[in-house]
């Protein structure tokens, strides 16, 4: 039996509070293990009106599960309007994300999973992370570069090998080690958080129809085709680089457990046509495991009760999971 | 009443004789109207023990569609075995293509539809296009450039402004005037084959989450806003650009009849991703309907009957319903 599952609310004035008390709802027949919200209790009552049931401690989660959504409460976010955000909510936010990924590493909690925040409204209180993965990869003391984000959904998980950078700038940045340290953390990864004991890694060509054997592009020759030597060196079952356009169909996600990218929109695009409502980001390469949603806090819809749970759901869940295949394999 | 579609074999050891035939067989059951191969007879009964009617001339079609195939022979393809493609097949493959395209010009059949070619062998007989698009836009009179791709499956139509080039030089490519003359042939491409009155044009941005105002590179600001205004100027509903990540799922496909994407995968990854089985390429921008299945000669699994028809039938279906369109609006 794992601990209780913390999971920060992200901003105050976005959809995290309602999606979480939404999932809360769905604990049982969507059978979610305990977990407890960290952030505001206020932002809850103001988009739902079920029962909330406020906790001092993590330790308390699991005797009022089943009464309430447990909350823990952070220092208050100000005044809190819903689709309207400031910076008492940003600071709420950092806090909450700031105690709940303490309580993990503590053990006090069983996972992280965090909430969507608003990294404009953060900005403005200090905040100098690209995102929430790289804050929590250095709470954990890792580098950056060396926690990798997965997104996941039912039938496809995808790895960008470069994230938020201009494409102008992607040739550039992809080096045979950077490839092969990607393909690495992800076969591990998939061991450790999915139980994939031999994971298979796909690696998607750079340009159209991978190259057409460099006609169009010397990226898959010169980068791709020797890290993926590299990784096959080291025993990790790494394939292609295949075409990219034909990589993401169900025949094809059939033969592989991840598929690596080369930039954003290779990997983003296919996860999101297939999985839209339901996808998780999971962060790789962590002695803790942290899941979010995968998307924004969607101010514009915020507060309206029309906000889907169903990415929240699977997010809870994934890590869960995770975290209970950790504890058997620690044993 | 159209005249009779022809439909050029494509290479004669890929899988082209073999999808048409299929498509005839299913002729009945999707409504196809009568249509006639153009190529070697002989290529089709090598992987197919279905009736083949040879005709002289296209008007023989109607007569005899309901007995067999009807085709259409050009010169004599060599020896053919399924899957061993040689340089008699490719000149057997260009002169159908050559044939069928010059019979709808002038006006004996009603739309062109072509079947997979192997660039590879047509290079080796002098054949110097990108493309049978190019060779088919030439013949028509039209610029190459002039001639736009799109590839549509039942739930998205996609037009990739640039196509099969170096990822490195995309940005480049991408000016003001490229890419407002895919939109305004994009937009007069689907009021004439779709009959769609208003199209709806939404683009893509080219970096990750459309760039973020510029935070993340500066296509979006310096060329397809630029591009969209010009086209709104003339009256087109053109949008974006969009986040390209978040334009392909079911809700955001119901808001536009078009998607223009900067870059090839960028347009592929979604359409193959849906619609593997099914996509269509057809040409806008040519005085004759033009469309291919959106796949090629898979010589590697040409002559064991296993072949899906899908991508044809569905390319017959729609040169059909386009040429029926623009038949009725030149009344």
């Amino acid at each position: 039996m794992i601990q209780p599952l913390a999971v920060s609310m992200g901003d105050p004035a976005g959809i995290g509070p309602e999606i979480i008390a939404k999932a809360w709802s769905h604990r049982t027949a969507r059978a979610l293990p305990p977990f407890f919200a960290v952030g505001d209790a206020r932002a809850v009552r103001a988009v739902w009106d079920g029962p909330v049931r406020e906790i001092r401690e993590p330790a308390e989660t699991a005797a009022v599960f089943d009464e309430g959504l447990p909350v823990l409460g952070v220092a208050d976010g100000g005044e809190i309007v819903p689709g309207t955000p400031d910076v008492d909510g940003a600071r709420c936010a950092l806090h909450a994300l700031e105690l709940a990924q303490g309580l993990v590493r503590s053990g006090a909690a069983g996972a992280l999973v965090t909430g969507p925040v608003s990294k404009a409204q953060l900005y403005q209180i200090g905040f100098n992370y690209p995102g929430q993965t790289e804050f929590v990869a250095e709470r954990c003391g890792i580098a950056g570069e060396n926690a990798v984000m997965m997104l996941a959904g039912p039938d496809l998980r995808v790895v960008p090998i470069t994230t938020h950078v201009p494409m102008i700038e992607v040739a550039g940045l992809l080096t045979i080690e950077l490839v092969a340290a990607k393909g690495r953390a992800t076969a591990r990864g998939l061991t450790r958080n999915f139980g994939i004991l031999n994971p298979r890694i796909a690696f998607a060509g750079f340009n159209p129809h991978a190259g057409e054997s460099g006609k169009i592009g010397r990226e898959e020759i010169d980068i791709l085709v020797p890290a993926i030597e590299q990784l096959r060196a080291e025993g990790i079952d790494a394939t292609g680089p295949f075409a990219a356009d034909t990589m993401f169909h169900g025949r094809a996600r059939a033969t592989y457990d991840a598929a690596l990218c080369c930039y954003h929109d290779q990997a983003l695009i296919p996860i999101k046509t297939l999985h839209f409502d339901e996808g998780v980001n999971i962060t790789l390469g962590l002695p803790i495991v942290r899941t979010s949603p995968d998307h924004g806090t969607a101010f514009g819809i915020a507060g309206r009760n029309v906000a889907e749970p169903g990415a929240m759901i699977a997010a809870i869940a994934m890590a869960a999971a995770a975290a209970t295949r950790r504890a058997i394999s620690a044993l």
